[in-house]
């Protein structure tokens, strides 16, 4: 059901310069840079083979990433798979004891459907189901 | 540099839970299982389109994995990245001001040279670089 890793999302604190360290990482410039408005983050995404770095820095005070940070510092935040048919793959892993975060999936960056798997059903790591838009 | 994402690596505490959860989530049985005794801790890697997932359990207690979920808790420990030839990446990275651990790499899991960033100049992410042997 799970076709590759879309992506990786790291908070940081500061966009500019971790743009500037990840495209000195990575050999390249991000392949966007947009705004989530109802996230309250912005988001730069780096091509990396056939999957992606993404940073994540709050816009607000308020954003889910500013509270992350607040409590873990920067670095990693989620992992995000591929899947094929999201609302398929939602009740499949309700049925295999993972907690599904809100039950329905919503819209993510670049035209997706999102969901998110409660870390503590998955070993501590946030993992987000990505489904591309058809 | 940079060719591609090699894996993702997650630390758990129990071993034997986090494989049973990975398998059900993956939809796949890890491709090894192995000790790595210079580190203390033991690996499971599951293929996921071309990377991998990583889980690290220590088999110690002082080992740096049991270290992490001690402070952290259970989740992820490192990305690591491929390069096709480490000491020059070494070498490069060093000169764009990252902090290279240690200088020279070491062995890594399934007979890969490796080394470490360190995450104060990563934004927060441990990032490890990974040659196949050659």
């Amino acid at each position: 059901m799970i076709t590759q890793l879309d992506h990786i999302g790291i908070a940081v604190a500061d966009m500019d310069a971790a743009i500037a360290t990840y495209t000195q990482l990575l050999g390249a410039a991000p392949t966007s840079v947009e705004d989530v408005p109802t996230e309250r983050v912005r988001t730069a995404f780096f091509k990396v083979g056939e999957t992606q770095v993404e940073l994540l820095a709050a816009t607000s005070d308020d954003s889910p990433i500013a509270k992350f940070i607040a409590k873990n510092g920067e670095g990693v935040h989620h992992m995000a798979f591929r899947v094929t048919d999201i609302r398929t793959a939602i009740v499949q892993y309700q049925k295999d004891g993972f907690t599904v975060i809100g039950d329905a999936p919503r819209p993510g960056a670049h035209d997706t459907q999102v969901v998110f798997l409660h870390p503590k059903t998955t070993h501590g790591t946030l993992i987000e189901l990505v489904q591309l838009s058809q």
